[in-house]
């Protein structure tokens, strides 16, 4: 009775509101009708792949047939001794995983016939695989593409909806504030009055009171910017006696000083050669020992003192603002906890003390490069883990397959009739007055529980040896096994390709990228900066009061109260938002964008009729906007 | 005495003509600046890669040395017992090719242990690896576009000098044909007058007898075209006789039509089934048998049926034009040299017979898809060939140092002091009544010649198992034979990654560019139609005449003759030429060589006085078309 329905059940996982992103990566567009339009040039270049693969297993089983035949030894492995063998190990030797091996019989009686395993292995793995890979990355993204533009045609279509119901006869030219309002306050309820005003002011290019459908078309990018004053003093302790703010004064020009930091990146580099030293030294002794190392304690003083120095120069909200500082503080705090399990001898948070050597991340600060690196993995991590989870439902499916089939059937010694007999022996015997053990461990590679399953995926995953635990479970089973483990190397091939094409896009745009704005210095995501005078604000209580929302007026009365207070005739206001993949496709397909803008309002011209007759009736706002919403969530 | 220096001999073989691809790969550009400017983002990420592998080789020697010490068994491998066999051995584990093992002593104590693991291969094979890659990717990318970049800019430069040197001032608005011809003459000296004609018109667009700049601007895309005249004729077979004809049109309709392709696709797949049965019925008989198997006899018949046919109703010159024919041909051809090897006996050339699984890949011409594979295979070949080459003169170095410091140091039974023992056993030994040899056969990977070198150091370039090569050879010599092992390994991660990425690019462009032009069915390479009336032709002869280069007007009168014959008014010549790399580059950065284009006149602008005065002397028209030569050829 096997219950392979339960391998199943991590399907209805993927269905939850937080899978979005592996939604996407299981079922990569809204219809599986695509799947199955995507799925072809894969299957046409495996096919290729597995046609050479049987040419070369014919070829292998007439010419190197013999020399399995000639060998003297019977527990020498026969490889090409039949067809099936043939065909088996000519997978395997894909994988590389039994490279030498294979060859090494033939290779020994005639030097020749290592033609055949290069030229093999020069066809199959160096360039089909190659193609394989160039097949699933292009099809990759053109998905990402297709997506991409569909979204953006969407918005487009909506924006140009929206424009329409909110232009009125009165003032065709443009949408006015109190219109637009009505717009935000319907899509986002949660934005406050000043908020609303400033996107208005955002998107207003020209100077005239009204916003135009070329204005309007820049909503997406702009709505989800977040709005705050530009503030006017500069340090936390502007406002404190004079004594005190010289002495952090002090302290905050010796922090940001170069000075100061590169004296720490010297402690640090300092810190890691010792510890580089330590380890080396330590060869035989027990690293654990009971007295705490004296240089542990003067390092954890200068980067407590470094911590100290920083938060009160900096001010804590922006000392913990900047992602190094939060880094350099947890590591920090890990450190001392360490300390603290040393001293007071807690024995199961010792291994914090080896967290020590990640201070030398620290280093990584200093060049450029590496500060891009992390920044496009910081960038990379949410669709990282989507692709992880993925990969994770994967095992969880396989896993649960192998432990269906496999539980059990490896254990000590079990498989000693099989080739990889070695790998699976576990003899305890005496030789003279000596016990020894000789151990080949491969039985600890099972599919008994879903942990050691796990273990075992993900050592099929890494696939160097991975035949040694095939073998080891077909000669407990029967050949069929070798099906699992050979669609499970092409499913996670074709999974760890898409990782693979996923970062090396990411990074090689983001180098594209960073090559072309290289005057631009530090890249913080999207700032817009706006000035409001007072007149305004005073006209939006003015008009806000006419429609009788009084209540939300207090928020602008109290800038004006503020403006008042410091003299200022006008305030600035700063929109922020960090740098989403939508807004570096926009820049990565930007000549395309136009392309495609063209050939939808063409097509929008020949619908023109159809969509008179929907904008007639006010009601269509609301199905588009949720809608819309909806896509951006996706 | 070590002669190192030999290994450096090959650097002469790079310096010669026919490696001019080859000098690019090993100098990637002219300036040996350009090269270290190109290697730090390389070595950026190495020196994170190797980073993270000391701190991991710290936290693993102090978490993992344990298991180490715990060993019961002498024999069992100890990897993190020291920070030196810690680093090897992540260095190793990089490469994955000791993976399992190197886990399964700390795993068996304690199961958590595979943490460190999966950590350590998740950051630096799944993550940095492929920024190392996505690092060549891009560098290689961006030394291709602005080799092509420099190119075309130097193009337009010698374009725009030459007609600033042969514009009149009696016609300052273009160039007449006289002078055209004249350049023509001094730029490819063995082009026939007939062909200086057609390219001169095939470059002017417009009706006028002048040739403007814009026009001008095509030439190198044009000058490389091969004229031919349309052919009046349809078939070979046209000028025989009535019942001759009547055959031959039937053949040729017979050969042309579906069902006569879908029949001889059926014989090959019978032919491929036939095949495999026949390989699986075999088991234990021997293939060369004497008597010829009679199903070989019979699709041999069939093929060679099928080739007469075609040879007949084609042409020889039309059916030998086509490359899938050429394959067929030889594929049978070689089919039939191996029944003659069959029949008279002739035993050293019975590896013929083996090649008849060939036959199948004619299969592969059903499909668009892998015609395309194909062709793109047939247009990379020439940059294939020379990155072999480059590989192989890196083969080449490190063989020669192979050979000087490890010539002899492995033999059987060398290594029984270190961990890979077994692989290097040789024992001969009786149980029973038996002769038991076993054989670990490493020791045959060795450098004692310079083919046991190549073959030794392909096995390293696979990577699996690499290690057991390497520390049967250090056992031998020192621990700094290491330092080899690994140098070889990241030069030809390096190598491997830009073959990788070449044929990744490649592929992904031609799939981009079929997607775009899937109207276009036929791919045919660059094909121009031009017709030139008898007026014209009559008029150029007048003009050849006046000028008194009567011998070279004798062409021309032979068309006119034609034309008389037959009595047209025109002929219609046709102009081809395979496509290139560079066209296949304008159509990929299409949009950028505008910019290019601009940014370039502007440049030139700034420094028309300069020009101005080099456009006065006549003479440097000379140094210009010569370096433009060399250029085309690189």
């Amino acid at each position: 009775h096997v219950r392979i329905t339960r391998a199943l059940r991590c399907i209805f996982l993927v269905d939850c509101r937080y899978c979005g992103k592996a939604r996407f990566w299981l079922f990569p567009l809204p219809s599986w009708r695509r799947i199955f339009q995507s799925l072809p040039p894969f299957i046409d270049i495996l096919l290729l792949l597995l046609f050479f693969m049987v040419i070369f297993a014919i070829l292998g089983e007439l010419c190197l047939r013999e020399y399995g035949i000639m060998m003297l030894s019977t527990s020498c492995p026969k490889y090409f001794n039949t067809l099936e063998n043939s065909l088996v190990n000519l997978f395997v030797l894909l994988t590389t995983s039994n490279f030498p091996d294979v060859m090494m019989p033939s290779y020994a009686r005639n030097p020749w016939s290592c033609v055949f395993f290069i030229v093999y292995l020069s066809i199959e793995l160096y360039f089909i695989m190659n193609l394989l890979l160039a097949v699933v990355f292009d099809t990759f993204n053109d998905i990402e593409k297709r997506k991409f533009k569909s979204l953006l045609l969407h918005k487009r279509t909506a924006i140009q909806h929206a424009y329409r119901l909110l232009i009125t006869k009165q003032r065709p030219s443009g949408i006015s504030f109190k219109h637009f309002e009505g717009l935000l306050r319907f899509y986002k309820p949660r934005m406050c009055t000043r908020e609303r005003y400033l996107t208005f002011k955002a998107l207003n290019q020209s100077n005239t009171p009204l916003l135009s459908l070329k204005d309007f078309y820049n909503f997406y990018e702009v709505v989800g910017l977040k709005w705050k004053a530009k503030r006017n003093r500069e340090h936390w302790f502007d406002d404190l006696p004079r004594t005190a703010f010289l002495i952090f004064k002090g302290i905050n020009i010796l922090v940001n000083s170069r000075v100061f930091q590169y004296t720490m990146y010297t402690v640090v580099a300092v810190n890691g050669i010792w510890i580089l030293v330590e380890t080396f030294m330590l060869q035989g002794g027990n690293f654990f020992s009971r007295n705490v190392p004296w240089s542990y304690i003067v390092f954890l003083t200068i980067y407590g003192v470094e911590l100290l120095l920083k938060t009160t120069g900096l001010g804590p909200v922006e000392y913990l603002s900047s992602g190094w500082n939060l880094f350099d503080f947890s590591v920090t705090l890990f450190a001392f906890l360490g300390l603290m399990a040393l001293a007071f001898n807690m024995e199961p948070f010792y291994f914090i003390v080896v967290l020590r050597p990640l201070q030398l991340l620290r280093l990584f600060k200093l060049k450029k490069r590496y500060r891009n690196v992390l920044d496009t993995m910081f960038e990379l991590f949410p669709r990282m883990a989507s692709l992880g989870l993925t990969l994770l439902i994967f095992y969880y499916c396989f896993a649960i397959v192998g432990m269906e089939f496999f539980a059990g059937v490896v254990y000590p010694n079990c498989c000693n009739t099989s080739t990889v007999a070695d790998s699976y022996r576990w003899v305890n015997h005496t030789v003279g007055n000596k016990t020894v053990v000789e151990e080949g461990y491969y039985y600890l590679n099972n599919f008994d529980n879903i942990l050691n399953s796990f273990v075992t995926l993900f050592e099929l995953t890494v696939v160097n040896d991975w035949y040694i635990i095939m073998e080891g479970v077909t000669s407990q089973t029967t050949h069929w096994s070798r099906l699992y483990f050979m669609i499970f190397y092409i499913v996670t091939m074709v999974v760890m390709t898409i990782i693979v094409a996923f970062i090396l896009e990411a990074f090689v745009f983001r180098m594209n990228y960073t090559r072309k704005n290289q005057d631009s210095e530090e890249d913080n995501g999207i700032v817009l900066e706006k000035e409001i005078s007072k007149e305004e604000v005073v006209g939006i209580i003015e008009l806000y009061k006419r429609s009788s929302a009084a209540p939300e007026t207090a928020q602008l009365q109290k800038i004006v109260l503020q403006m008042d207070k410091y003299g200022q005739m006008s305030t600035t206001f700063l929109g922020r938002r960090s740098r989403t993949k939508s807004d570096l496709s926009m820049k990565m397909y930007e000549e395309e964008i136009q392309e495609w803008y063209e050939e939808h309002s063409r097509k929008e011209e020949s619908q023109a009729p159809l969509q008179e007759s929907a904008s007639a009736s006010n009601s269509s706002l609301k199905p588009l906007s949720l809608r819309q919403r909806s896509q951006t969530v996706i």
